[in-house]
């Protein structure tokens, strides 16, 4: 699928739009989710543009799901979360929202998730959580 | 956490269970889900004892997610899928039910996904389903 450099995620990496950031690197960016499904719903980007998984080369997936573990144990012991649930959708027909392929990482339960990207969170309150990650990383 | 070597999945592992497998190396495992939340939902699983994703070695992490990628793009074809879920639950709080590391791959909508490992799959179907994804790989 041809990857639009205009899409939200392209944007934050360009600086072009705000984000939430806990931690970057030269390859991956990882931001508060501000629509989160439960309190700590972080993502994970890569920096190489790739619609989804399946689009992205082998060496940034292998990279990225590395910095996916870090930021999961951060946020565990941050929120002291007792489950993570990853989540990675490939393709509109699977829920994803925005075309730059992104990894969730949810404090909470599959059964429990609130219905993908619909409600703004609080943004004071997704700060100072970031806050208490970042400064595990 | 402690990893349970009798859990499931290290018994398919070891062959002491049955599995309907797609692909198999020396690091990692991919087999159907008996209980899918859609049609050619597989899993995934590196063949190093972790019990989530936070326990699992990084360079292990790193080379599943690449056979993961693999897989989803055969299903892809396989099924002529037009989304892909990319799921892993870390902590039976996040709705894990097997204590060894698991990438679900599910072909679906995670707003249709049936609820996690209830029903049973009509095994013949899934047998087939398999076949069309094992010929991809």
């Amino acid at each position: 699928m041809a990857y639009d450099d205009q899409n939200i995620f392209a944007r934050i990496l360009r600086n072009e739009l705000p984000a939430i950031k806990v931690y970057e690197d030269d390859q991956v960016l990882a931001f508060m989710d501000i629509m989160p499904q439960a309190e700590g719903h972080t993502l994970v980007i890569p920096k190489t543009p790739a619609v989804t998984l399946l689009d992205l080369p082998p060496e940034a997936a292998a990279y990225t799901i590395q910095i996916v573990q870090k930021i999961a144990k951060a946020i565990e012991t941050a929120l002291n979360a007792k489950g993570i649930v990853l989540m990675q959708l490939s393709g509109a027909a699977a829920g994803q929202t925005v075309p730059h392929v992104h990894f969730h990482l949810i404090p909470s339960s599959v059964h429990e998730l609130g219905r993908h990207a619909v409600q703004m969170g609080d943004q004071e309150k997704i700060k100072a959580l970031a806050e208490k990650i970042k400064a595990l990383l």
